[in-house]
């Protein structure tokens, strides 16, 4: 049975909230209800109780939530998730990715890889870049994914055949054709959009590219948990982005 | 370059309309604009435009909600995306899912596992069990699928520590115990729920064996693809189903 | 007590469905579980139960659902009760609304000004104008309501300060000054907007004249009412249009 | 033309802010871009800028949102817009209410009454019942209003025959019956209950006295006023409470 080692990330509940913290033998977790030293829960089982904190191995939403350093908007598990799936992404495909952003999207694209895909990856800012890279490595997404510091460049993936495509950064439109040239026939693209302007603005872009197109925002409504009051949360995550989603014409 | 061959599946867009099919030579598609021969199609590449047709390599997705026969109401990608994602699925991870269904999300489930891992489910109803086989069968989702015509029965699965686990049943109270005790420490279990009173219901049993709790719906709103007009859709899906996630708890 | 008459608007319900219909001594409703007589309620009270049938009498909401005429897609409720309040219609203020379409909109603002009220409503199609007119009379709300078949002509009311205004017609853009012009200091207006598009040209349009400008729309959702399985209905109206509120700024 | 005056509350615009303040000649409103001298503005018309301020004359949703004292959770006007106008009020009607709680539904309702209207309002706590009278009285919502320091008694009112009612209380059910002796035949009444365990248990209470039940939420969505990046706010309020309205039967 797996137990909590040195060096492991776990993920502290505490009430109603939610800590992710890298566990070393000589550090403890302070928090309103007390002292959590690390080194009396190692080789202890995951999902153990201790006083009024419980201890769980993170997932990755986990990770990406309360683990990640941001420089930029992160995008949401609530939207990559999605995404991930709706462009098909599983074991052993090869995927394009433009606008690594702050590496959420990436590690959850990574995760649905598996050891036989890839994942290209371009951002062009080096702040955010380097960012990235630290989220990715912190965190163990490396093995599948190759990093460029430029914005995306048709010359360095030119002998691959991308089986999808992401793309989020704020301005698309100029790099339709060339994402358009490096993906296989009828390949599946998503773009992520924050204003219903960059919507408006990359539908006149697609044609005669991309068709099958669709956009949609995901929204989602989280509920109090109390068999004897049930209802949903007093507030919600109104906006995060628009999903415009696409396949590859063939001409 | 992939082109389309005998026995494909293909994904044909007319106007709004989408529809799966396999490619017969000696078959085709007709519609109200005329008539698709599929030895026509034969030998092209993907994506091709024919007509007012145009000729795509189905998603998951579509295969899903245009391909599979459904004997259950199936299982929306835009829940089963999220819960794949949200219980941590990858390549190789082993997975038990109670309530196959239509086989909807086992297929999702079973795209997130790669070759080494395996998704074991259980489905009571013969006639519903026999409807998800022939769909997974199909749609060559049986690789790393290994299913039973009972309800859930641990002695079946006594030797293995899931990973995470799945269930879509109408009463899951009863099963509560039994799913937590196949699942690895600090494991990830996601339920599906139609109504507000099975979750009701279900909150009352979670305890002590699963901690963690949240209970979210997910909405997906679809805006129309007209860059002068850009407005939501007129109507929307109002519900599926309450998702409700939680972790086990190590006694 | 009030009892059904010859003459009176009711409203039926049957399972799920409601009928709008006018009592008259000689005619009947045939519906599928059989034939309602009117003679034979007539002098009932309102509100009884004929066999699987329930006679109410008609709310404002349901002579709008249920009763009226529709030349144009009318404005829901929903979108209407809001906006009367927002606009603080009440006993005797003056009212201006530009686009009748189909009166919808109209009785529920004539609801709220009462017999001292009153309000200005221009229509530019004679076609839907007519419609209007019909519908407004059919149901009595015509005591506080003047009609012009025309677009907004400020000569018309050039002796009148608005208490407040509403515009439903597609491109308002040109009327905002006009509009400006016959309101009372700090007046609040309304516009319905159907597109994004609509709302992005606005409000480049609304400086100078109008401030604390809001943008909204209103979603419903209902619910099954079945107190065992408690959960939304399957789908719901995803979109009618966008709200603009902002108040009239004197220089 | 109306113009600002000593006593007057007045609603001042401050970039994304809302203040509502009473104009007295020797007070100031101070803020961080300055100080606005309330004698400066007296004489002056309403929706005046003052350097970066707007004053407006303050609409019932703004005395509601900004004025009020809360002692309770207050219903928002998004909810109290639509219950006044799917119970039918309007100038004339006699309307109960039960459970006044800090008077800004019961604001709303006196809005829409009129002056030969009434509403009678019933609040059990004496701590609320206090609050709500000072806020009527403060912003002059008496002249229209009987209200009662008591739970619901069917004595006080016993003369007369309610055209609509609404029940905001934590525990409806036991007035179910009383609610429905004082009410006109097929008179709508509404009911706001923040859980679905309330909904739940109302549903199992309403039969045989009311029908023609419907239950529903209201969402609102805002939207970001720049007409260059369009998108929704970030976030929105996700649950105020589940509306349910139902008819009178005559038995």
């Amino acid at each position: 049975m797996e137990t909590i080692k040195e060096g492991d990330w776990i993920l502290i509940r505490f009430k109603d909230k939610r800590y992710l913290k890298r566990v070393e033998a000589d550090k403890n977790f302070s928090y309103k209800g007390g002292i959590l030293y690390f080194k009396d829960i190692i080789g202890k089982p995951y999902g153990i109780r201790v006083g009024d904190l419980l201890i769980f191995k993170p997932t990755l939403e986990e990770i990406i939530l309360y683990g990640i350093k941001r420089e930029t908007q992160i995008i949401y598990p609530k939207d990559t998730f999605y995404i991930a799936k709706k462009l098909n992404l599983e074991e052993g495909k090869i995927f394009l990715e433009f606008g690594t952003g702050s590496g959420a999207a990436t590690m959850v694209f990574s995760s649905c890889l598996g050891k036989s895909g890839k994942i290209y990856t371009f951002e062009s800012q080096e702040r955010i870049f380097k960012v990235a890279k630290r989220n990715l490595e912190k965190f163990g997404y490396t093995h599948n994914v190759v990093m460029f510091n430029k914005p995306f460049d048709p010359k360095e993936v030119e002998d691959i055949s991308f089986d999808a495509a992401f793309v989020d950064v704020r301005e698309p439109y100029p790099y339709v054709e060339q994402v358009w040239k490096v993906l296989k026939p009828s390949a599946p693209v998503g773009f992520l959009l924050p204003t219903a302007n960059q919507v408006q603005e990359l539908l006149k872009h697609l044609s005669p590219y991309f068709g099958d197109i669709e956009i949609l925002e995901i929204l989602t409504r989280y509920y109090k948990v109390n068999p004897e009051r049930f209802r949903p949360e007093d507030t919600m995550v109104g906006h995060t982005a628009y999903l415009l989603f696409a396949k590859k014409i063939s001409m």
